[in-house]
């Protein structure tokens, strides 16, 4: 019987100009990036940044394209075209691919960022029009995507691999969606909850829900945050545990 | 005797949003098309149109970076670090290399915007920091430059080939720098004065400076001014006298 | 019987740096003019020049505050907290009453602009938002908004003066709303039949439905379109029909 | 004899977003808070912030216009027309305005920053600019500047009162200029030295250059760094010696 595998993500080259997030030390725990691309966060010399310090540790990079709102962070709802969208995602991806071909490495899987994360997993329209987006950039491109979503259906329909991911440090509903921000349950914050819940993730396909029944899960990516102290213990305590138990933590794509 | 044939470019994709500048008559009459990137023009979605235009037509495409400036329209120099050029350029065209994948076309080359070809021709670490980002691309990409400047010297020491440009419309000194924007004999507006300029431009590599005297010029491609109703009769006034003199208009790249 | 009198009033000042929407001839024609804050158009420098001619000819000034959206031109609906709004709302009077102070004159009013302008006639919280900052930066400020809309009825509750405005060259349904663009009959083109209209609003208090209805309407200004040829014949259509029925074409502040 | 009083400021309010860079701390220990108005740094949220912090403790708040740079955090040098410089002054002065309206506060002071204050010390027609957007804004406004700049004159020369800073912790050359960022000397760090300069430059009208001549200051303000631990323990120290040395810290303005 083959080990266990997972991939672990999270959000990284969230600078923009003077203002920063550290985010070195997660490359050294995290083994997929994904990169800002500019229209939320990381300016074209934090994308350099970024790219190289993951492609120094063999970390593979996606692109995480958002909605152009610097000062929203790309958490908030904007009526885009389907168009727009398309657009917007060609034009980040391509951005990074420049990045990446001047560091001498490659993107290998889009993520999309905040709001236009949460659209594209409830809007069929959206989803199509991100998907067209990456197909066009590369084909080979893989989606990162909410498990259950519109977005990996609309990848799976025009020939794209797609990975679902999990939230290891985020509350879950029993039908499977995720506690709202600032909803009770909705963030978990101790290191060793948020490790065995990962683990139950990966070895049993269950995640415990609020109201306390199992829900199944299959992520093939554990998402954690991507910003701060804590966050970094947290993704640090995941991947002890996984290993601990045997569990390989590698990349999903690359 | 083989034919003479001579390359025309123009800025084009320069709307933004709302905001339209008209440019689809000229693709009819230009062989390269310099396509803005988002920095002082062309939004992602204008980026996609102007491509497609472009494609079409057979025109061939090039990167057409900037300082980031919206309102200055990327004509107000700025005192951006080499590293920060070398980022924003490299950015830049990657954006439009998405741009072109998907719709099954090539950059094919690269010429800097306003502030930032002005730079480039006299600043040798800029013109370094660009050529590194057009070489990390994609080192078959072309520079094409002010003849004579640091731009040109910068891509032969790295081994890229260099196009130099004339400009059908601008008044020369007899050192064969431009007459400055503003100053008597700046601009040139009788269509019939410039494509005759242009005929020598090319048939016998001079053109006459305000002093009246005869500069030297051998470009491999000509400049016409990429807005409006003039620059549009006189983009067609240059090519029909070209072609009526024998002279062969086709891009100087692809 | 004291002689009628309306307002007329246009979107102006939707220049951006280097590309520019025409827009000064229309200030011979209008009453107020709503100028934009930078946020969707209207650089600073643009800002002075569009104030310098309204003041030049008496046209009252009234700020014109967007969501940040230079791309979409504000008008897409973008999930800003109040909070946002408000300080959003509150920083573009302020930009305006500062032009507006240098140029020796005066904000008389404030319109919201696009996507938060519908937003704010449906989302009471965004209409108090709204309020909140008009009333915060100059509390004689009126507002003016859609007749029969939350904005309305949130200015009456902070006790500001509210103006309802009816829209001359828009189709309207049966219960007061517009005909949304895009759908047949959303837009009226021909001058004559615009001007009619205008003054059926104004002298009878009512405007035909495409449903051939007549709808009671009670406008504080008509508003029309504030670029192109077409608007500009449109609106000299409107203020000569109303004038020469002997209405007064006047601010309603100032 | 009355008792000495001087001035601290410090740049406040230079989050955006979803950056921050916290500076409540600061606000205990300056008297006079220059804060950022959106083009440098500052969402119109974050200037509220400020705003409210700054007027619930009494200090002074001035407005710190900037070049339109979010990205070099207005450090860098840009070629803004004087007309474009004004423009955007007073934008911004008056958009700080409308903050502190509806805070029940005002503006009181402006001090430009980065690259604009660097320009503005030494470019007589843009300080030019920067006066005439202060005075027409508010002719009560104070002017804080650079000791000896262009900036003070341009002040003067306007009727308005200039106050000239110094500070505390970069180095001096002989001839008054401060050493640039990046020579050795430029910036120092051990607060006990800080503090102590600091005494000297309020009580005895001196500072000592790199080369250890005393150079005559006599400073209206004293400028503290607004970021990090280190500026908070440097603006502590300046103001526990500058007090317990009799001198009173005061705001020059209100």
């Amino acid at each position: 019987m083959p080990a266990l595998s997972i991939d672990l993500n999270a959000d990284l080259g969230e600078s923009y100009g003077r203002w920063t997030l550290d985010d070195a030390a997660l490359l050294d725990v995290v083994t997929s990036a994904n990169v800002a691309c500019g229209f939320h966060a990381g300016d074209p010399l934090t994308m350099r940044g970024t790219v190289a310090l993951a492609a120094g540790r063999g970390v593979v990079i996606g692109a995480h394209p958002s909605y152009p709102d610097l000062i929203g962070f790309g958490r908030r709802e904007l009526a885009a075209s389907p168009e727009q969208i398309e657009a917007d995602v060609l034009y980040q991806i391509g951005a990074l691919q420049g990045v990446c071909a001047a560091a001498g490495t490659r993107v290998r899987f889009v993520k999309p960022h905040g709001a236009l994360y949460n659209r594209a997993a409830r809007d069929r329209v959206a989803a199509d029009a991100i998907v067209a987006a990456v197909r066009a950039a590369d084909p080979t491109l893989v989606v990162l995507a909410l498990a259950g979503g519109e977005l990996v259906r609309a990848a799976e329909r025009a020939g794209l691999r797609a990975v679902a991911e999990a939230f290891v440090d985020r509350g879950y509903r029993a039908d499977g969606t995720l506690v709202p921000r600032g909803d009770p349950g909705a963030l978990l914050e101790d290191a060793d909850a948020v490790a065995a819940r990962a683990l139950r993730m990966v070895r049993d396909g269950v995640v415990q829900a609020v109201d306390g029944t199992d829900v199944p899960v299959a992520p093939g990516s554990l998402c954690t945050h991507g910003d701060g102290p804590l966050a970094l213990a947290l993704a640090r305590a995941v991947r002890r545990r996984l290993e601990g138990a045997g569990i390989r933590v590698a990349p999903f794509a690359g």
